[in-house]
């Protein structure tokens, strides 16, 4: 079902997940959707979470530019690739509080994971500490959701991990 | 006509603009709205051209990191005041290409204008040029936009100002 849902959401935007839609291209029986999500935004939520990955970590390439550019890299593919789930549930999150909420979740848990990172480059020397390690991600991820999301152009990723990389050291 | 449309928009977002809608707040005669303007998309391009405002100009507080933390101020007001006019055509962005495309020359033209920031700036010994005055200001208002409009939280304008004066010095 979960599926089914990702593919109306980026083919047709929000409001071409219904209930009935999803249970007619899932071939489950719409009582059965019915009693798994009580709402569009819950099959929303389901969705990001099952995107998200529980196995999920952050790269590592064994420098701090090079883990930020492969993040960064995530990044643009989610919001530009073939299939923009990402975008899609930004795009349903202005509509859907329970869109914006698993969106959120799914930031925080992401920003948690990549503490990993911040401490191998704290360990390597390239970092000093104290790094706040969630301010450090924004700095390099948020530019590419600018440019990709809100001014949709090809932005420059790297770019943006390299002056993070740089910025944040020393 | 254009605060029918605002009005209507920060109210029950896109859905809620449509021609009857902007004709009936506005009181004015339906062909009326139909002669200005073919489709919604139009609508919201002209109301978020007169948010934008012909008269806009940087802020000028005699310092870098003042003026950066003026434009933060003003962008998280624009995402999170009593009337968030900006955040409701950003979500009317992803349904409209008319919006999108106004929304970006809206972008483009702040970023033209805030030239003249940095410009200062060099001149009073702060930056060393070449400076890319749009990259400045992306990495100054990137994070902003990202916590008010995707984490929908409380965010550190100030602080994200700061950052960016400091990194681009030297």
């Amino acid at each position: 079902m979960l599926a089914a849902v990702s593919e109306l959401l980026v083919e047709g935007g929000y409001d071409s997940v219904t209930v009935d839609a999803v249970a007619e291209r899932s071939s489950v029986h719409r009582a059965t959707v019915y009693r798994r999500w009580a709402d569009v935004g819950g099959l929303l939520a389901d969705v990001l979470a099952a995107a998200a990955g529980d196995d999920w970590h952050p790269p590592d390439t064994g420098s701090l530019r090079g883990d930020l550019r492969a993040v960064n890299l995530e990044v643009q593919a989610a919001l530009t690739g073939e299939s923009p789930i990402t975008t899609a549930l930004i795009a349903a999150s202005f509509r859907s509080p329970a869109a914006a909420e698993a969106l959120r979740s799914f930031w925080d848990g992401r920003f948690e994971r990549c503490a990993v990172l911040v401490r191998r480059a704290v360990e390597r020397g390239e970092l000093r500490e104290p790094v706040d390690h969630r301010e450090l991600l924004v700095a390099a991820t948020a530019p590419v959701y600018f440019e990709a999301l809100l001014l949709r152009r090809p932005g420059d990723p790297d770019r943006w991990a390299e002056r993070a990389a740089r910025d944040y050291v020393g």
